[in-house]
């Protein structure tokens, strides 16, 4: 099956900064992207744990876009921009796409 | 550690359709799959969330298998088809894994 | 943007063995990791999923580890100790990392 060349971008980052991070990547074009729940982590600030009910109070999401490699730079930007005063990691990796059509 | 190349398959789908594409993902020998919660995300039909608790109604999911490398076509013929004519999105890359006598 | 290259582990294991796992990584000095929960899935003992809520009781969770290349091998002996004996699968891409002086 054809398949494109893409990156997938996971940023994890602070609950409460989900929105603001989304309305940057919208600015930056970025239209296409996932959020998954996180239960539980540790980072420079020591261990963490949600206990019971997932939601977006209190913890981490974790947003994943798949996008085309030249949108790379633009994407980091607008993401660098949310994510550099407060705690986040973004980790990029070469992926392939099945509908490329729908990019 | 022994390491063992494979290809790792994300597919990004309406939560409805999970039944029908692990039915598909049987068929075609596909029989280790994990499946995670999603909790909002934005497509070709605008942003979606899901507030509240994480179940599957109503939003999407994310299956990641993780197959030998020659089994790749035929597992993406199987998502294709219930993939086409839906939401969804199907992103390959390639990883090793550490158990490989499992699979 | 500057980039650095590193490993993305992906460790999905029982539920149970979460703080099993936490720990060894902990010992073996990996401080940065973040805990997806799993609503269901397939392997060798079949099929099984988590209807409703999703909590740690019962399932699996995904444990994501972004970490410096040279420090893979001590990371996958600490995850090896705990995987081996239990249902588990240990998935290694390769990834950049934006912030790396985090690291």
């Amino acid at each position: 099956m054809e398949m494109k060349q893409a990156k997938r971008v996971e940023i994890t980052i602070e609950a409460p900064m989900e929105t603001r991070l989304t309305d940057a990547l919208d600015r930056a074009g970025v239209t296409g992207y996932t959020i998954l729940p996180v239960l539980g982590g540790s980072g420079r600030s020591g261990r963490w744990s949600r206990e019971g009910q997932v939601s977006r109070a209190g913890g981490m999401v974790s947003i994943i876009c798949i996008i085309r490699p030249e949108r790379l730079d633009e994407l980091l930007e607008a993401a660098f921009g949310v994510v550099e005063r407060h705690i986040g990691v973004v980790c990029v990796s070469d992926c392939q796409v099945l509908r490329a059509e729908r990019f």
